[in-house]
This record gives C-alpha cells, structure tokens and sequence, in this order.
C-alpha cells in the first residue's frame, strides 16, 4: 500500500467540493465561484443558501418559492416539541441541538429517502428549523412562551426577533444577515467533514448533520466565538482601569506564557481571513451604535498585541464574538448562531457527498505493542 | 501546499493508534497486539473492553471492578426516561439511540470534562448503557414494561435475558459474547473516524459517539448486517422450492447483472476476515441446535457463488446475521446490536485522540465554477 500520513490531515485533499474554495495565501474565500467579497452586504442568506444546496443564484421567482419553504419550514415537530421542555432544562444550547436535530428527523416526510428531491427539502426545512429551534431552546429554558416565528420574515431579521423579543432594526437585520452569509460554508471545516464522514456511509442528511453539531461544539471549532466573548467579559470585569489597557497587558503576557489566545490563527488562512475584515467593520459600527463601544475597542488592541507579538490574523470568530453581543444575542447562543448558518453548507456537502458516494475510511497507523500472549485470567 | 488526493481517503493514513491493527493481506486483526485468533472464544466483552479503554487486560480484581461498574452504570437517566416512550413511537431503531445517546449526556455526572478519568467514567457508563438502551428501546416501541437487568449477569447474558425475555443457554451467552469481542474496535471505519473527527474539536466524548451512531447508521457500515438478512429473509420468503437452490440462482443473476451484494468485500481485508470464520461457525452451531439450519446453508451457498463469481469473501456481517437471528433478536436491532460492541472501540478512539490531540481538517480540492459575477436579482 502506498501510504500517506499526515496529523490532523493537514494538506491531504479529502473531498472534491463544487461548494466553496479557500485561497489562504491571498485570503480570499468563494461560495461556488462568488467571491464573497461581492456577497457581503449585497446577498441575503436565503440566496446564499439556495446558490449552495441548489447550485446557482435564484432568480427572483426561485426565491420567492425558496423563502416561501423557509417560511414553511419552520415548524417544529411533535416529537421535538414534546422533549423540548426536559431538553431545554437539562442539556447546555449544543448539546441541546445536537438533541433536539436528532429528535426533529422523526416528522420530517422525506426521512427515508437519500434521493436528491427530498433531500433538497430536507436541507430547506433543517435551514428553516434551526434559528426556530435556536430560539426555541432560549425560551423554553427560562419557560417562556416565546415569539411566534414572522412569516414575512427572512431568517436573519426572524431570528433577531424570535431571540431577543423585539424588532431588529433595519441595519441590525442586513448586518446579521450578512454575518449568516460570511458563515455559510468553509470547504472542509471539521464540521463538515464530520458531516460528510457520516453520509458517505449513505447515513441520512439528519445524522450527518447531528454528527456537524456534535463537531462544532468543539472549542477547537464553533466553540470559539463564545470563549472569545467568555474572555473579553472577564477582562473587563477584573479590570481596575481602562479595560482597554488592561487587555493589552493580560494578553501580551499570556502570549508570553505561551499560552493560546481564542479567535485567532487559522488552519487555512496564512493571510487575513476575509471574513473577519467585514464582521471588524461591524462591530465597530454596531459598538458605537450601542453607545459603548469598549468591547470593540478591547477587540481591536487584542488583535495589535497578537499580531505584534504572534503575526496571527484574527479569524471569523473574534469580530463575530462582538457582534453577536451588540446584538443583544446570549453569550452561551453564539455557536448555536454559527451553525444556524453553517446548516446551508453542511446540508449542501451531505447532497454532494450522496451525488457522487465513495466511504471515508481512511488508514490508521499502529503505535502499540505487537506479538503479546493473552494469558487466562488468574496468570495475570 | 503539497497535497495529496485519494478518493475516500483510501491508504491516507489519518490517524495513530495503539488499538488495533488489521493486516489486510494476512486476514489479521489485533486488539492491543493480541491476535483475535487468541481472544475468540477466551476472552468476555467486559476484558476487552477494559482493555481497549483502560491499556492493558485486567487482573481479576480489576476485571470484577469493571464489571461493577457496567452494573452500576446500566440506570437511564432521567431525560432518557421522560422522552424513550415518544422515542420509540416515532423513531427507527439507529435514529432513536442516535437521539437517546445525545440525550443521555444530561445525567452523566462527567459530561463537563475530557479530562482522563471522567473520559474513563463515561466510556464504561456508555458501554453499560447502550445494551439496555436498546432493550429498553425494543420494549418501549411495544408498549411492555420490559426485564429489568441482572447485575449478576455480564453484558452479553443480559442482553439476550432483556432483549429475549428469557434467560439465554450458557453457550448462546458465550457465542453472543465473542461476537461482542469480535466487534469491539476495527481501527479507522467509518463510525471511529467520525467519532475522531469530532472529539478532535475538543467536542466531548458522547457527541462523539452520537456522530459514530448516525455513521454506523449508514448501509455501507452498520445498516449491512440487517440488509443480510432481510435478503435472506426474502428469497427464502419467495423461492418456490429449495430456498439454498434459489439463493445460488438468484445470487449469480444479480452478480451478472453487476449487482453488489451485501455483506462481502471489504476496504482493507484482501484475504478472508478473520472475524467471519468465528461467525460462520457460530451460525452453523447455532442453525443445527435451532432445529433449522436453512438461512445458514443458504449463507455458505451465497458465499460460494460470490467467490466463485467475485473472488470476494463474507465480511464481518455476512455471518453475523444469521447467528443473531438464531439468537432470537429482531432483525432491525442488529445494527443497534453493532453499536453495543463497538461502543467499546468508540470510547476508547475518542480518550486515545483526546489524549494527543490535533483537529482533523482534510484540505478539498474546488471543482466548480470560478470568477463568476454575482448579479442582482432582477438581472439574473
């Protein structure tokens, strides 16, 4: 056999994709040939995540008839909605959706079936289900009732209502659009792997998206917006004078500790991830909007010491940290938010896994000890 | 970069592990340098589950606290048992443990910590609890109160007691036994590798084994076993006379036709499986004490009409079918049956990577579209 090793797989192409491409030396990212340099600001999410599962842009009627599923889509079924009470009190927000996904397969009617069609409306109802279920969670847990889901709403503005209980203002709404946009894919993140792990077994679109879920809580991974935001708040608390000043000192010594600091550096990335130049302009934006803008500016003295110190880029996590908090989103909601728009590209991996099926199985070296006697119990 | 392609990751080694190791052209499989050749028929699913999770095999002080803690840890706790009846209504047996091991971690004392002792906890928690999950499953489906499990009974004994309702012969015991161990970890197929890919995030150790689930889910892995015997089950159900004549017919037809056939081949063994020689020969003990030996002689006809026609021997599932359907378990557990053994492999994978930990993050290779120009709606 020729074999190839490599930790972690670093450089060993795993998957062909049509999905998105990462050019890290030049720091560009594409969805399907787009660079998302032309997206942000200028595409909604229900475009991205129908250019994704479906293969191009919608034209307007396209869209209509993809909100209109969306819209459609967002119920919850009876199986989730009897467990949702016992979930929300008892598991953490993605433990609690890795749950509450694997419960929701249970009502949906193309279940059983692999096949593109159905799988297409099961990527359109897992999309619309996910901010509901998200927001769900958030209400169930403090036993509240909740807001009903906006049926002329897109996801993002819906979402904003449904978890902080009022109405997004216009600017909120496209920012948190545009952030669900520079989240809807990334090549062959862990969580997507994991996803396409899953169905390349010809496991169905449900599990390989619990098995992303179950990927993306890792702190390695999706976990890292919260732990961002985790640290800037302590940062803040412990201070005795400007938080500011007191960020760039904490974190200059903890790099010199050797120490990693959440929210930056990149698998991929050798230049800056371009998504964290869009999601620094709106926290920036957002944190004056606020009235005060100390966790941008905390954010943006710990992206000059890192770099000084580290030459590391902040990645999509740091700035998205910020801006989840001016808008008002639960800290402990932060991955949870990540993979309401992660779900557009993990569904649309699991479609293009099943298009064209070979099993992942790769090699595994053996380090162990060889040749050992296995000796009856009492000569042990 | 310099990268390296290969389709299912096939001879790309993505892993070290001191687990196991199969050499493929010999037809050998080693648990922790012992050859399963030693193990068969020796060796209970509690030793080389402290085996595989633990390092070395137990000494019988060690075994016996083992085995009390598989006892102990056999309770479901309280959200599994507020939301198993509306689980088993609703859901198909893999679909179900998939959501009842997501929902489990909730009353796991250590599910905070990846650290290795609680990581050595939950693994014999999670090995105790997916036998009674599946019977507590297959009880609740039909409404019965079900058999509580003997404490005094190890794993295989009590699941045959709980799953049948009667309390399995010795020797049935031990053949279900040594199909245990026969299961128990198989380096890098699928499911491991998934449960790798996310506990790699640093994601803890039961959204590890979720992931695997719904990837054993899958008809090219776990879902192969169950496939078998439905075959089975079929052409005996339609063959106007002897049901080993039609299967040989039937089997050379869709051969011909180039059809695949369920339970032979596989990725890394090119000799025979040495897990199906054991199998086989249960199958024949267990067919001849039935009184009715007809699915197994119509296993070794299929197997001898593949070989003559593929040159392809019976995979670990072939075998394992029928030995279970003589054991008097549902066909639609089997794979459920898979997960119990394998839980001891899973586990032990998930402390082995979180122990020397990189994530897992494969390069792809973009096949799409590139430089496109991302219109406006009304322009597309």
């Amino acid at each position: 056999m020729a074999e190839k090793s490599s930790r972690g797989l670093a450089d060993v192409i795993a998957a062909s994709t049509a999905l998105s491409d990462v050019d890290g030396s030049a720091g560009r990212l594409f969805y399907r040939g787009y660079d998302i340099s032309q997206l942000a600001g200028a595409a909604t999410f229900e475009e991205i995540a129908y250019l994704l599962q479906r293969g191009s842009a919608p034209s307007r009627a396209q869209l209509s008839g993809y909100r209109e599923q969306i819209a459609a889509g967002r119920g919850l079924g009876s199986l989730v909605t009897a467990c949702l009470p016992q979930v929300a009190r008892s598991q953490k927000p993605m433990e609690a959706l890795r749950s509450l996904v694997s419960l929701a397969s249970a009502d949906d009617p193309d279940k059983d079936s692999n096949d593109p069609e159905p799988n297409l409306r099961k990527a359109a109802r897992l999309t619309a289900q996910q901010p509901v279920l998200v927001a769900a969670y958030a209400d169930a847990r403090q036993g509240r009732q909740g807001i009903q889901a906006d049926p002329a709403l897109g996801v993002a503005a819906n979402f904003l209502l449904q978890i902080t209980g009022s109405c997004p203002s216009e600017r909120e709404a496209q920012i948190f659009d545009t952030c669900l946009v520079l989240h809807a894919d990334h090549t062959m993140n862990a969580s997507t792997f994991a996803a396409r792990v899953c169905a390349a077994t010809l496991s169905d679109m449900h599990s390989a998206i619990v098995a992303a879920l179950g990927t993306l809580k890792g702190p390695l991974h999706g976990g890292a917006n919260e732990q961002v935001m985790r640290g800037l708040e302590g940062i803040r608390a412990a201070a005795a004078g400007d938080p500011v000043e007191a960020v760039g000192a904490q974190v200059t010594a903890r790099l010199r500790q050797g120490e990693k600091i959440m929210g930056f550096g990149h698998r991929v990335y050798k230049a800056e991830d371009p998504r964290a130049a869009y999601l620094r302009q709106y926290s920036g934006e957002l944190g004056a909007a606020s009235g005060d803008d100390t966790y941008y500016r905390m954010s943006r003295r710990m992206e000059e010491v890192v770099f000084a110190e580290k030459g590391l880029y902040p990645n999509v996590d740091f700035f998205a940290a910020t801006v989840y908090h001016y808008l008002r989103i639960p800290t402990d909601l932060f991955t949870p938010v990540f993979s309401v728009s992660r779900m557009a590209g993990w569904t649309a991996h699991v479609m293009e896994q099943h298009a064209d099926n070979r099993l992942i199985r790769p090699d595994s070296e053996y380090i162990g000890e060889s040749g050992l006697t296995w000796l009856p119990l009492d000569a042990r």
